[in-house]
């Protein structure tokens, strides 16, 4: 079983939990546009591709497959997911499996505005959401929009791009400010319409990370739910597992009628004892960590579907009360270590 | 030889990197306002204390230092350097060694106006920088000063409050913007005269970390010269070390002249062979890891001299061309952990 990761940049904790899952018995091959990216360390093969929006991407990831005998792909990065979603049957043409949803999902979770229209015809809360700048400064006017509101690019990733906003003097500025900013980024592929900014309520209260589990059918299996106590760059940095039983529902609701594949990260917040469900991320996100330390194992439940066995699904939900924190080491990634 | 901490934070790598130096022969006290901040993971002691402006702050550090028969205290966070090196004779009567710098070097390297005026006083090169907006647009406008342009605190700490502007309208309202955002930041207390945001020209090019290391009595010992490779949340992610004999010539000159005690972590910017001087932080940066893992140790130098010992100065210069990356591991910092 050979398992190919591209864009893994610093997930080397997520191809550690891969590679005890395989053991000997294959090998984890990496890709990233740096050979220097520190999860490539941990690979058996790293290969430098080209970025991925450039002409030959997904020739370069196909040939990589092919000459690694490659059995699964697991897409790390958001941009590249409805580029492999869209070009899915010609790896299977070569065998290969890959981990990504059909382009319905993808684009229902990389549009933020239409992830809020879906969670909202779900019943289930979503922050006040616009994007379109009148429409929004109406809202406010008539009292259904309240400052502070933040403003994100609609097609986003990370922490790119977030504002907070305190009154209309802000909003205004900011908010071509950041039509701005987005446009001079590698978001400006993404923005396909031109209310690319997106205009939210702040829901000030607990946060919420979930891994929501699918199998490789979309069929929904578990969730974990851990509450984030810390950020950094766009990423749970602390976080510890929590059991409320209100947000797994949450997580079954949108599992089942989502029909994604593999792992969907998702992040809700609380306020007054209401859930408001904010994202989704149909990857493996930066919160997965904290899920697997408490006893949560998504990459053992993905090698058994490939092979054709199944799990139990008690593996996908954590034990609870385990906190955990995100640290920093030093890893060598010269000369030495490009060596493949 | 028993060393504390405080402000530990994510520093992990130091605690080890001392530990390893004091061995079995004296413990690791590090303090932090959480708990749970992963650098405890590796202390022999962890406290929790107050914020570093709360008026019991110096007197809950002085009793831990008491209490557990500290011979060295290393701050690791800029907020409180101030508050320590005006306190520091109050921690030598309880025989506590401060790696802090006296308060006319801290406010040199807080007050980024003062650094930049300390530098060209040196003869050395540092990007243009105005406090003064009515100033700074003259100067654009008689073609002194030239966009892009950044804007930042002129008492600050990491990337907070950094911004970018490209023309007239953008610093007007970033300046605005940013004023209003560092008000109600934890910077307002550091903020103590009203133009407190620098405006300066932005410099395109190679950017350099220095390690400069002065001993206890100020006087100048040796640098490590990095190149940055990447950055996350301020810090730098990767570096490469390089000889480059040309920065080590300003890291002595900046050594000598400053007269700070212990590391001086300085950040260099590249532009057609010139090199500018950007930012003095008077004590251990998150760039350290890099010189250390080259084959620098500063925390053997801090040890000896303390006990009134002495080093050869290379342990102060890195091998060069090691290439090195941060990336995360998940620890464990949940209650099994807080016993102490």
């Amino acid at each position: 079983m050979n398992i190919l990761f591209t864009c893994a940049g610093r997930r080397r904790y997520l191809l550690k939990y891969f590679k005890e899952i395989i053991g000997g018995s294959g090998k984890i091959v990496a890709t990233d546009m740096q050979l220097s990216a520190p999860a490539l360390t941990v690979a058996d093969v790293k290969v430098q591709v080209p970025q991925v929006y450039a002409e030959d991407y997904i020739p370069a990831i196909l040939q990589i497959c092919k000459k690694q005998l490659i059995d699964i792909l697991i897409p790390l990065n958001d941009l590249e997911l409805p580029i492999l979603a869209e070009r899915k049957s010609d790896f299977e043409a070569i065998g290969v499996k890959v981990i990504v949803s059909e382009p319905r999902v993808i684009d229902i979770c990389f549009d933020k505005y239409k992830t809020a229209q879906f969670i909202e015809s779900l019943g289930l809360k979503t922050p006040e959401t616009y994007v379109d700048y009148n429409e929004a400064i109406a809202a406010i006017k008539a009292g259904r929009l309240n400052f502070p509101l933040i403003l994100k690019p609609r097609w986003g990733s990370g922490s790119i791009g977030l504002e907070f906003v305190d009154d209309f003097d802000e909003l205004e500025i900011v908010y071509k400010l950041n039509r701005k900013k987005v446009m001079k980024s590698i978001l400006a592929t993404a923005s396909v319409d031109d209310n690319f900014i997106l205009i939210q309520e702040v829901i000030k209260g607990p946060e919420y990370g979930l891994d929501i589990v699918n199998d490789l059918d979309g069929k929904y299996r578990g969730v974990s739910v851990k509450q984030k106590l810390a950020m950094r760059s766009g990423e749970t940095d602390k976080a510890i597992t929590v059991d409320n039983a209100d947000i797994r529902e949450i997580g079954a609701t949108i599992g089942k009628a989502l029909g994604h594949i593999g792992n969907l990260d998702c992040d809700v917040l609380e306020r007054d004892g209401e859930y408001y469900v904010l994202e989704l991320n149909p990857r493996f996100g930066g919160g997965y960590p904290f899920s697997q330390e408490a006893g949560v194992n998504i990459p053992k439940a993905i090698v058994a579907w490939v092979k054709g066995e199944d799990v139990d699904d008690s593996i996908f939900f954590p034990y609870y009360d385990a906190m955990f924190s995100k640290c920093d080491i030093l890893l060598n990634v010269g000369q030495l270590q490009n060596k493949t």
